[in-house]
């Protein structure tokens, strides 16, 4: 049984068979590879595009999903080995997580960090300890990291970059009025480093740096899949010449759970907004997003709306790569 | 592509055949009309009748429809163009919009008014921003009109008064502790007098009048459709020989937003109530209302449960308009 | 027409017959039972097992449910007959119910008590209301009792202990940090009373007794099926011997709604736990509880943990005893 919680333990070939399925599943929709199967979609957040990507996927590979919206639908859980559950908690994961396996043959996760402790956090207990007691595969629909998003990314690429061998890749920090997640950066920095991309991380400074788990293993898969990975600080520089531009906010990560500190340093950096002065740097380059996406805050309308922009396009892959990775979850995954 | 925003860009032939469709759907419920297909339902406030009628509805045509309740299950969304998105908002419509569109088939989208300001919320500008942004056909489950529930009542009219033309219809508006929606009266007056009836809208007084768009357009169909159109203020000779009664409550447009200074004038009127009193002045008239309906406030027990009252058979027929609409908007609509 | 609300009115071949066919689902799991049939779901309170494996067993049994929470995505209902409803409640039950009749064939309801007032709260009026207003089956999915609970604890004791005629079955008060719903506990009297067991009811003193409802009807069944039923507050001597544990936490009901002067009683019996030094004492029993369970708090770990533990394979049953309860109020319910 395999789960897939982060591309981190796929192989290239393994990841790059998923796109090749999402493939043919963009070609043809429907399918009988989840007939009298049911995936739960259980949410500790908000959720649009994976909510309803997920749902409709499963019914058009002849399925059931049954998306949970944890707090308002279902019982606040505990997640510690061992806890003596006098606190808030009702119930276990390891309960949970083995029930949920009774009903169901795949169980989808969305967890985002809490935000008040990275090195708790870091640990994305909610997942692995699903991961841990679950019976069937379970998938990441987004914690620390955000597998989905990382297909969909790379489809979009190979669909018009074309091959991403040592293409040049622009994951950008940009502006947002709040500290978000890391996940969609950690994720964009290891997958176009699992394909082989020179890949340039653009933060303001050292504070924006994501967590060295992400880096390094960026680092490893440049090595090992004859791309490059680099940090810059210099929007100009990085910019230039560049094949595709991954824009992204996140809080930084030395102020994490300390928020009102790290807000005045966030706010000084409005100018890292992708646009069309800095769009003309580049060889051309393509632009994309995860939605949601703050107009005019992360990237002007001009960019988000040009020719270029594969915001919807990536948005769309969502639908066929998922599809692909619980057909794969279903066979046992990759051997 | 068409649309289903309001029953006012629709002629009478067009709607009518949705009736007829609606009927042969109560004979037999199952079709393969949206076989592989998908509807997204998307709501920005409760239901009970639209949310399950759609499910069910849906289902028997053989699709799959996904309820989102935004709020608690989605992100919150920004409808003006070009706004920077530096406050609540994280998403623009306009991607929330192409993004539902390439996993759906039909966007159904329930928005009431937001009750500040009318001049704002008759701009109806979220259900208007989908159906812009969106690449398939939208349809509206409420929003300041609330066109669904229009099909189900001249349904429950032609099956138990007979032909609607040159019926006396009498739209009364009745009391409620709470200011309301004026959608369903809008609507009430549009498909009344759409279909040729003889329309009294009866009120209190000028300040619950309806806005202009309505009665000006219940004015223009009774022209074209050979009925008539009048506003009352007289209960007596407001009820006097109509076939039909079909109430309402709403809050006075003049005092919107300003709902402290409208509770006093409104609560001068709890008289409005429906009555066997009332009841006995008409000509043997049919009761309904859209539900929810608040007992012994709007209508007293005696007539909700009278042999007349349409109120669970205008909510039952809501189930076979909705299947004709929405199987009329995958043919692309009346042409 | 037949409900299914409570255990108490079923006979015991009846619900064996509903046994007998869970096992054939657990066997094998796809059915045409529901082809083209539609089940609403009602949640008044939270819910995770209840709402998946109904959900997941419709769909098994080529059927479709709506889970639809009460609150969040309905409106607010009023119970009482002629109410004149000018407070919140925006919907009568009979218009919801009536209304749920036209869409759905079965209809289920999660209702907890309120916890204010043992003598309202023990009418069950919202289950009750549905049941009567409904045009279809009406379903309990806990409310004061919790009769598909019942089914799937029987359904394990019968698959582990073997026959249940005479066998020895404790159902135990265990601590809780809040006072809980005394449905599992009512429902555990009921039903291992009707399987004919001798059973033995634990509680720390008389606060703890279950009202007189279910005590009084555990003793009649335990007359009429040759068992027997009697109330304990000495552990050892409970424990002694028995074949089966049931662990359950409720609040005392002398204090209903007064739960600040109950705290201080409850917090004394923190000795309840169910731990391996109780096990000891039983003939090897068994080990149940409904989940959600606070490990540590009402069982340790150990006991959870253990070979003899059953507390997932009757969340699993859940999902049988369900389908075929589902199956049997379609043909009408047993004659």
């Amino acid at each position: 049984m395999r789960h897939f919680l982060t591309t981190e333990n796929w192989s290239r070939v393994g990841l790059q068979n998923l796109l090749n399925q999402a493939g043919l599943f963009k070609e043809s929709p429907f399918s009988d590879d989840l007939k009298g199967k049911t995936v739960a979609l259980l949410f500790f957040n908000p959720s649009l595009r994976t909510r309803c990507s997920f749902d409709v996927g499963v019914y058009q590979m002849g399925g059931k999903a049954t998306p949970l919206q944890s707090g308002t639908e279902t019982w606040p859980l505990e997640f510690e080995i061992g806890a003596t559950m006098d606190g808030l908690a009702e119930e276990h994961v390891s309960e949970a997580a083995k029930v949920l396996s009774c009903y169901f043959d795949l169980i989808g996760i969305r967890a985002f960090p809490k935000f008040q402790n990275w090195e708790e956090d870091k640990q994305d207990k909610i997942i692995q300890s699903f991961a841990k007691f679950s019976c069937v595969p379970v998938f990441n629909m987004e914690t620390i990291v955000h597998p989905c998003q990382e297909l969909a990314l790379m489809k979009s690429i190979q669909d018009n970059v074309g091959s991403s061998q040592n293409k040049k890749m622009l994951v950008t920090w940009v502006p947002h009025p709040k500290p978000l997640n890391t996940a969609v950066a950690n994720s964009a920095c290891l997958i176009s480093s699992k394909f082989g991309m020179d890949v340039t991380l653009l933060c303001p400074n050292e504070n924006f740096i994501l967590d060295d788990r992400f880096i390094n293993a960026a680092k490893v898969n440049a090595k090992s899949e004859g791309g490059s990975f680099r940090v810059s600080h210099d929007i100009k520089e990085a910019y230039d010449g560049v094949d595709m531009v991954y824009a992204k906010s996140w809080g930084a990560l030395p102020y994490f759970g300390n928020w009102d500190a790290e807000k005045p340093i966030r706010e000084k950096y409005k100018n890292f907004i992708v646009n069309e002065e800095k769009m003309a740097l580049t060889n051309g380059a393509y632009f994309s997003h995860c939605l949601p996406m703050r107009r005019n805050v992360k990237a002007t309308d001009a960019i988000a709306d040009s020719p270029k922009s594969l915001i919807i396009e990536e948005a769309e892959n969502r639908l066929y790569v998922q599809k692909a990775m619980m057909k794969e979850l279903l066979k046992g995954g990759e051997k």
